[in-house]
């Protein structure tokens, strides 16, 4: 017969189990925690009617969706976690109970130019607080506590979840009368650290804007010190704009319910460059960096909305959340040694046979998965050799060696195979050894 | 601004919370046993070459195929887990460690008339076992232990896991020398429950079978009685037709292993009128069916393969698994009124703050959460009865309730929703009493 290659396409994650064990055991990380703070489970369908979830698309997002036509069905993967949520926080109003706290675990789709680290298939990890009309602060301060929870579970080395407020940019913007040029302003800004002030300066005086101008957008963005500090020192600049001091006051109330939250201060601090998406965040922007890895960019970033789902209803829904882009995330890691492949085998025992007896080898098993033991047979017909061979390559921490005294006895050899050590144990015993 | 209507598709199911939570429990029972025996996780990628998916499919499947042209690719979403499993283990060959088990749980699609119960996007829950040129029976008898673990954990009453062997008829119908009509013959066994034997006979004979042929297969369906029971009625057919001789010494094997691993009588039976797939399987079969609900089907099933990857390599790879449609069986379930949605919410407490001083009940969170309680607080700004009407409408079982007295004292009072006891207590108490 003629064989197809086996193929899998390029941009899509396929790992080998060892590898897959790795990338579940961050994947629960975030679902425990998730869950820890109250967030509900959603699970929305990968595809979508194309009109539901190109509401609001366009541009970039619209040339890389998977779009196709099914039946009379023009249909849609999803490329993000959001606007599901948002089609589904309308349709679903009045069955829930606001504030809405829900997580979201699940691969979404971009068809994106393939190159090394950038996925077409991919996990996003995203919670979101939705209100029904208000939302209080306090969520804007819960949401990087959930994070930094679980980039510290995660023990992936020094993070910090950079928090800005929209509105102080805006402020800032306005009270200096260019506003008509935020985007092009906050481009500049965004280069600050490759290209330098000088340069940035030129080109902000390139954009037409005044010596006064270009000086009061150099004094926000160069603010330094403690968190603290940065506070005064916004405090300082004198600005009576109206936008900017309700920034002010709410990025000051977020911080401080965070700290109360017990947020250790070395996992967040203020940065007043971050503006993420123009039109989406009005508020209290976040972007997470590993302090020793910079150039992987931001691991975790998010905001607070004001309006979730104005495409499909005239509600207003007010938000805040954040996402893990758990593909890339992973697969940044593994790239920089910062994770390693560690177990090869979810096992904690392999029950090994001498005398090819099923009866006893198997009635061992059956009790060690009574006490919710990871417990697994090796087939009978092997040789011993080919036995311990499987035991070897499967990792396995321990092996239990049944053989004709075991049997007589009713008991089980249990060889610790890191150490070599070997012993005589009761079932009973055996049991209780695996569990601690 | 013109809303578009927040519509999902028809054949996607998507859960209100309080059904995600019972889905999930479900699903997570199905992935701890499965991982409790060893098998290892799988995710391949739910788009895939058409070409390496359509390998071996026609008919039926590629009439559902969700298929699509993205840039010069011809794309198509799984629909199985099978399939992509046969790639895979074609591909990684040579980084896979034999008896391969591994499972998957996840998301396949196939473009099915929508109605009542079907679905166009669906979760499997797949274990296989996978042996390189050969494969102990052992693991046909392991296969369904942990199905029948997982049903027992769910709860959801009494279930029968029916066992048969290909072989036993296949080795029949060449005893009877009517392997040319395998195909019909098999679709009329299929019906006896619903037509009755005489009907059955009929059609046999309007097959053009022989008296002589007819009574052959009906006196091998007919067999019946405890398991036992039938497997000697099996032996006393006499047949001695070498493919009926090995399936029979198949069946015993597994039933024997099955017995030593602990399964239950009760649990399993043969039923010799299961066939399956007609050209997949080659050994084992299984079905599963709830004794009280019979009418929703077989709710996991599966066997033994001779070959799962053969259009991709000319390795002979044996294996046997199961599956379970989550999705349906979730579905048929809550249908039947055999599960019913239990919680609303995840939390364990709810904090309620009567003071709305921030530091103090914001800072018990942090306690609670450092010992893994799972806890949320609840807004500050709200009136003190729009938070207990909350806590009522998210229905969790505890609330913290955190005042002046408790301010001043360092405690909290604790307050059973269930019950309406309430009590006061250190911040040591209440963890304690909610670990409990």
């Amino acid at each position: 017969m003629e064989k197809v290659e086996p193929r899998t396409l390029s941009g899509f994650l396929e790992l080998l189990p060892e590898e897959q064990i790795l990338f579940n055991q961050l994947q629960d990380i975030i679902r425990e925690t998730y869950e820890k703070y109250g967030f509900l489970p959603l699970d929305t369908p990968v595809i979508e009617y194309s009109s539901v979830l190109l509401a609001k698309a366009g541009g970039e997002t619209e040339k890389q969706i998977y779009r196709f036509n099914k039946g009379d069905n023009d249909l849609s993967l999803r490329f993000d976690l959001t606007v599901p949520l948002a089609k589904y926080v309308a349709k679903n109003y009045n069955d829930l109970i606001f504030p809405f706290k829900r997580y979201q675990i699940g691969k979404v789709y971009r068809g994106e130019r393939s190159q090394k680290g950038r996925f077409r298939e991919f996990y996003q990890c995203d919670i979101d607080i939705i209100g029904d009309n208000e939302l209080s602060l306090l969520n804007d301060a819960q949401i990087p506590c959930v994070i930094s929870e679980i980039f510290t579970k995660m023990n992936i080395g020094k993070f910090t979840i950079r928090i800005n407020n929209r509105k102080l940019l805006n402020g800032l913007f306005q009270s200096l009368q260019v506003e008509n040029n935020t985007k092009e302003i906050l481009r500049e800004i965004d280069k600050i650290d490759k290209i330098g002030e000088e340069k940035v300066k030129e080109n902000l005086l390139d954009l037409n804007l005044s010596q006064e101008q270009v000086k009061g957008v150099l004094n926000f963005i160069k603010i330094s010190g403690s968190t603290n500090e940065k506070i005064e020192q916004l405090e300082m600049l004198n600005i009576k704009n109206e936008t900017f001091l309700l920034g002010l006051e709410e990025i000051k109330t977020v911080i401080s319910y965070m700290r109360d939250l017990g947020m250790k201060e070395e996992n967040f601090t203020i940065d007043l460059t971050i503006a993420r998406g123009l039109d989406y965040y009005t508020g209290t922007v976040y972007e997470t960096i590993l302090n020793d890895y910079p150039s992987i960019g931001s691991i975790c970033s998010g905001g607070r909305f004001d309006s979730l789902a104005e495409f499909y209803t005239d509600k207003k829904l007010p938000g805040v959340g954040m996402s893990i882009g758990l593909t890339r995330l992973f697969y940044q890691l593994r790239e920089a040694g910062i994770i390693k492949v560690e177990k090869k085998t979810l096992l904690d025992v392999l029950l090994i046979s001498m005398t090819n007896n099923s009866n006893y080898v198997l009635n061992v098993a059956k009790q060690a998965r009574d006490q919710d033991i990871k417990v697994d047979v090796c087939d009978l017909e092997k040789t011993t050799k080919q036995k311990f061979k499987y035991a070897n390559r499967i990792q396995v921490p321990y092996v239990g060696i049944i053989g004709e005294e075991e049997e007589q006895e009713n008991k089980i050899s249990l060889k610790n195979m890191q150490t070599g050590e070997q012993e005589l144990l009761t079932i009973e015993e055996f049991i209780r050894k695996i569990k601690d």
